[in-house]
């Protein structure tokens, strides 16, 4: 692309960076900042660099939060004693969405995958041992493994649970099979072999 | 959706601003910036912040410019009585990239748009006409409408070739036709209408 302004060649690129944004639609971006008012503008780059300069990790679950400790962490209300193991912030997200689970997280930041150079010491993983080793800041009880279902996933499930079975802690993880409102003619056969094996008592 | 953080959420926020960028990818993108390094993301912010600081439109034509006249109107190469009139920046850069003119630009910043309360006054026709009666910075020959050929595009031309007509410019507009690489029959019909009745001598 022939850009005819090194400000905006500098823009676009950064822009591009931007996951799945290619050099057009960081064009379009870039055109469209720079009609905004400068207070915008400002405003913007100042939310992106809060991203970096004011969010903090919890110190405990490794989830986002504008606090050293988040509120799920602190908050006396859920079930401390469980602690959901995830990939990253948006599984928490949308565990949080259902409403169905009131323990708390641990956010690996990713999984096992030897092919993008991710090993166990890139991830949350001596931090969650430690968590139920010394049972600091709260005791466990069970730790649910809720990772997702790719090979990186597997791995990593079953690395864990090697890891955590010693330290007499239960561990469960999500149940898997047909996906409500599926028809079972268009699930995959493994999804669907997984969910006649473990079946469940019907609730009438 | 449910953010773990106001920063976070701010962040997003303002993300989805740009253009075709849901909340889900807002996410994203400030998920993946609060991953990068700090300097990274520095360089991001102002990179941004300098589309409005430092950019400059050209005082001439007004298309996107380092410096106060931009390289194409500071050319002592380019033909300077040829106006070519476009609706945006990337109108400028796509015609660019055919070097198949050599003239100078136009940036209207828009087309006539009643439906979006885009009138007259918001584009930069004054200043074009102002261009071609005082004949400053260089007395123009020919007008070329380059609008896009949607009902708002060929109101912009109809509009301004009503107001150029008068000042004894010549004015002409993109040829209209069968796309190079098309066939005929998936060509819609008005095009293939009109490129029947404009057809030009066979070039052997």
């Amino acid at each position: 692309m022939n850009l005819p302004s090194n400000i905006l060649a500098q823009a676009v690129e950064q822009l591009s960076t931007l996951p799945g944004v290619g050099k057009r639609s960081a064009l379009r971006h870039a055109l469209f900042l720079m009609k905004e008012d400068e207070a915008r503008v400002r405003d913007f780059a100042e939310a992106v660099l809060r991203l970096k300069t004011h969010l903090h990790r919890c110190r405990h679950c490794h989830n986002v939060s504008d606090t050293e400790v988040c509120p799920i962490c602190s908050s006396d209300k859920r079930q401390r004693g469980l602690v959901c193991v995830v990939e990253n912030v948006q599984d928490v997200m949308a565990l949080e969405n259902t409403q169905q689970y009131r323990g708390l997280y641990h956010v690996l930041g990713g999984v096992i995958s030897p092919i993008d150079g991710i090993g166990v010491s890139d991830l949350e993983i001596a931090s969650l041992l430690q968590r139920v080793q010394t049972g600091v800041p709260f005791p466990v009880e069970e730790v649910i493994l809720a990772l997702p279902t790719t090979m990186e996933g597997d791995t990593t499930a079953y690395y864990l649970h090697r890891q955590l079975q010693p330290l007499g802690v239960r561990v469960t993880t999500l149940a898997r099979g047909v996906a409500v409102g599926d028809s079972l003619e268009y699930a995959d056969e493994i999804t669907l072999g997984r969910s006649i094996a473990h079946r469940i008592p019907f609730e009438g």
